[in-house]
């Protein structure tokens, strides 16, 4: 049974139920396509079965490695980039305790990344650190060949090597990587073990393979917790195009009308800052399933009630071209409550014995209904709290919904060739043996500039 | 004299220079209108001379200040939201040392912030993380009644008073607040230290105010240089309207052609990771400068290369309504060479010996060219390296700019309608003494639903 809830009521001013009701027929043909393995890009649909395909013995063995590595490292430095970092970045963002990095320890390492930018000083602050930790290393590349986690990978071999013992370093290095390509040769010339994200499951729907689950085994999460949520959220997916049962077609079905009416824009919001990385995960999913043939919405992320204070004037008063999706979270891990002040000084005993959760619901429910009277129509999805068997129905949802849209959009949501684009540019730009032809052109049309 | 840099070859595909010098008479006048501070919203133009009206007096007091608080806080707490957090951050978490939270000692305490969301787990972890250590706290809010701000330093100041004795805790607080208000009256009668957010600035251009200043001067960054860089700028932006003399002119002239060519979104790009919150900051800048009348560019970040891999797909082929700003840095803090590997199994030696900062330029004009090529046009504007007078320029340009494009626009910059809106809606939903009206319109509003 699933527990997440996806709620529309605030579009409906903008449209009935009958023009939602209208898209079945369209969603039907479409659901058809993906859970038969039939449309665009389904040499890519490894993902749809991912939670139900995923060995018993696999999870032992990777928390198994994960407690070792735990055991001797105050930090773990996962890298990757793209859906190699992303999705592991969302979920471990989501659980672990804010400000983990002041109590850094082994047995609770914090996690940190690297790999996914080219900047020296946050490389080279970032080795300064690992001087002074006990350390140990993630790498996530399914190709091995992305440039940024190449880069930042031969930085921290070097260093690890040099910190500890051959044997130890190559201990300390846990590699998840394609059927092959250079960093399965690399990791098993060097004894490292491995984990294989499978041939059919691209980066940004990689977040329940190893790519994912392993850094988030290392973190210390259940990820078996969030696989039934997976499982869970799949059975629902899969059984049904109902626009009335299949919250994720429901979602797609709407958010595709939006976009059918002239909206350019989905904002992904949320009022717990713990979901910062998720909905950065979320703009992958979706921007680089979407944005293709001059087609798709922009997806952009608020991070409320900050953001209410920011872009809030641009969603209450600019171009009305935008809708909002929010993710509510039911119910915290902790509880706080407004104390009483005699004094009252600041005048807030009015809040006096409400919680800070009563506080931030009461905002959230507000800026929704000021939103809708601003001509901005905004949905909600409903999660019972922050852990692992929630984040797993949602990360489901989010992919089913966003597999679903690519095809009511009539495009490939599982190719992404502008980012196979940027990553042979950049070799060519690099001067890589064997990009020699890419590199004559990009020198000659840098030379029109 | 400036070091920035503002160059504009890659909107040549879209733009001649002849369609940018045509915009020279509207910017003549509304520059003018500007400087004369005879335009729209003209009584919160204090921002303008803020870089040469700073006494010096006042600038030794803040460091003096904020020398005896960093001698006694492992951790300080700036607590803020809106323009009253984002200009502090944005400075701080682009000087500070990235991973300092893992260094946090006294004399080097590491900054946190607070009261930019309701979200009970964060408060409830950041008590937590001040159980432990021994803080400071700087409040920030001009008004004094924001809800969130307010929350926060009521938690706080609850959690400081137990902690330490009555004066001990008084002297660990400073605020920086209005010249009037509830902030303000608890601070005298409590006696903390004050500094005083000038009347005719508002939020988002306070960064150059003590809201902005003390914090950073807290963390232990130079902000005299910040000053020195933001009196240059103002020097050139006040000094002529020239489209070729004026970069903010420049830039404002150029984005405003963009918008009324068709574009909806601008990007702000930056490849140094520190920069995230400067981009946080130009965000509330613009969407809650120009995001008013149903008109205004939407206002959206990128950390490349990171995003890249996920917006990067978007912007090369989904809807062609967006451009980019780019901010380059022309020299990094550190340097950090690629290692020769003698095997080469990972096959990046023909990368050896380049530093990471020549590969991410590299990346930089190896996305701006294709971007062109795809119809994104792009702008730079490249500071010479990523310290206090650079940004201090850096800032100055965007606030001039910001605030000629609203001019262009022809909306009113310097109001806010709709946050003031949210403000008032929060209070009327919490049921806040004196919004017993408002209070009885939600609650109608809600019975609707």
């Amino acid at each position: 049974m699933i527990n997440l809830q996806f709620q529309y009521n605030q579009v409906y001013g903008f449209l009935s139920e009958e023009d939602i009701q209208f898209m079945q027929d369209e969603v039907d043909i479409n659901h058809s396509l993906l859970v038969e393995k039939a449309g665009k890009g389904n040499e890519y649909l490894g993902w749809i079965d991912l939670p139900v395909k995923t060995e018993d013995s696999l999870l032992d063995e990777m928390e198994a490695d994960a407690r070792s590595l735990r055991e001797k490292a105050e930090i773990i430095v996962v890298i990757g980039t793209g859906g190699s970092l992303l999705g592991a970045r969302a979920v471990i963002g989501a659980l672990e305790t804010l400000f983990s990095s002041f109590y850094a320890t082994k047995n609770n390492p914090a996690i940190v990344f690297a790999g996914h930018n080219i900047s020296q000083d946050y490389h080279a602050q970032l080795l300064s650190l690992l001087d002074r930790k006990d350390y140990a290393v993630i790498v996530v590349s399914k190709s091995g060949t992305t440039t940024e986690p190449a880069i930042a990978f031969r930085l921290i071999k070097n260093h690890i090597e040099k910190k500890y013992d051959p044997a130890e370093a190559a201990s300390r290095i846990i590699a998840i990587t394609g059927t092959k390509g250079s960093l399965k040769s690399l990791a098993e010339k060097n004894g490292y073990k491995t984990y294989t994200i499978p041939d059919d499951v691209n980066g940004r729907f990689s977040v329940l393979s190893p790519a994912g689950l392993f850094p988030i085994a290392a973190a210390g999460f259940d990820i078996r917790s969030l696989l039934e949520g997976a499982v869970e959220m799949r059975k629902v997916c899969i059984e049904t195009s109902s626009l009335t049962d299949n919250p994720a077609a429901s979602y797609a079905a709407i958010r595709s009308s939006l976009y059918r009416m002239g909206n350019q824009i989905e904002i992904l919001i949320a009022y717990e800052p713990q979901l910062h990385h998720f909905t950065e995960w979320w703009k992958q999913l979706f921007a680089e399933s979407e944005g293709k043939a001059q087609e798709g919405l922009f997806p952009a992320g608020g991070n409320f009630t900050c953001d209410l204070h920011s872009l809030g004037q641009y969603i209450l008063e600019g171009q009305r071209i935008l809708f909002e999706t929010v993710v509510h979270v039911s119910k915290t891990s902790n509880s706080l409550i407004i104390p009483l002040d005699e004094a009252d000084s600041d005048g807030l005993n009015y809040l006096a014995g409400k919680t800070l959760h009563d506080i931030n619901s009461m905002a959230a429910l507000v800026t929704s209904l000021a939103h809708t009277d601003s001509d901005v129509p905004n949905m909600d999805v409903i999660i019972p709290a922050i852990d692992e068997r929630s984040l797993g129905e949602l990360i489901y949802f989010f992919e089913f919904s966003c597999a679903l849209s690519g095809y009511l959009m009539g495009i490939n949501p599982f190719n992404q060739p502008g980012v196979d684009a940027y990553k042979n540019n950049l070799f060519a730009m690099l001067g890589k043996p064997g990009f020699e032809n890419e590199t004559e052109l990009i020198r000659a049309r840098m030379s029109d500039i």
